[in-house]
């Protein structure tokens, strides 16, 4: 159980391959996509979770976590019975300074050509550093998150 | 992970609390109410769970269920996230026979007046004693699902 402090960004371009240090693919849908609760089922790297959020603040910048680790087996029987459609990517793990970390996720599939670079702070106001490929910031955005990809993918834009 | 098979009756008078063998508490509230992935949070005894049910079959008797145990407090911060309102009632373990028990809820605050007696059964076709104070089936009504007494309780019907 936490608070997720986030800021999501699109890129300029996909140089940020380069400086990955781990990327891995991601399938993963929803019960719930209401803002105020959703709950996800995510298969990644032969694990899988649930996750559930709950609305974030004004900026969008903080949201209420919790997450559980569950059987691989599990997880795939409750994707089975998500939300239509499935939201599959490949993320790529990109550090930067202060032991942070940007994930970015190349989506595939629906939701084809969107890329999204989070990195999730230890408190709101808290400083890091912009790499070159980073582009316009689209931190509580609601039709970036993927609750809403879902259902309205981004080649349906 | 399980396939829940389950029948639900009415009660024609309270004498079914003098048969139980234990009573407790419940508190429950929903993530999800869409009957094809409803996501339940609920407290009972001092211990946390969440269950996630598919749709039911035809006859409304088996669904896809998932529960697992969960922390208390973690509970408690995700049933402060659930769909209004919480549901609230006692239930009752009253053994029958071939080892079987039926569940009996009595409903409280908004459902107040509401008793259901459930009893999970080993197969679709399976028999079981009816005792004299069971009264009209009502397995597969949707009005009677939890999820659905917490937008339509029954004192509102």
């Amino acid at each position: 159980m936490s608070k997720e402090i986030e800021r999501k960004f699109l890129i300029v371009n996909t140089s940020f391959k380069k400086e990955a240090i781990k990327s891995y693919k991601i399938a993963q849908g929803f019960l719930s996509t209401v803002p105020e609760r959703t709950v996800r089922i995510r298969i990644q790297d032969n694990q899988g979770f649930i996750t559930i959020k709950g609305i974030g603040n004004k900026t969008g910048t903080t949201r209420f976590e919790w997450e559980k680790e569950i059987d691989i087996n599990e997880a795939n029987s409750l994707l089975a019975i998500c939300e239509p459609s499935i939201i599959e990517k490949i993320r790529y793990i990109i550090p930067t300074n202060n032991q942070l970390f940007f994930e970015v996720d190349e989506f595939l599939g629906l939701n084809n050509g969107l890329i999204i670079a989070e990195i999730e702070l230890p408190s709101e106001d808290a400083d890091f550093n912009k790499p070159y490929w980073l582009g316009k910031e689209v931190t509580g955005k609601a039709s970036y998150y993927n609750s809403m990809l879902t259902k309205k993918p981004f080649t349906k834009w």
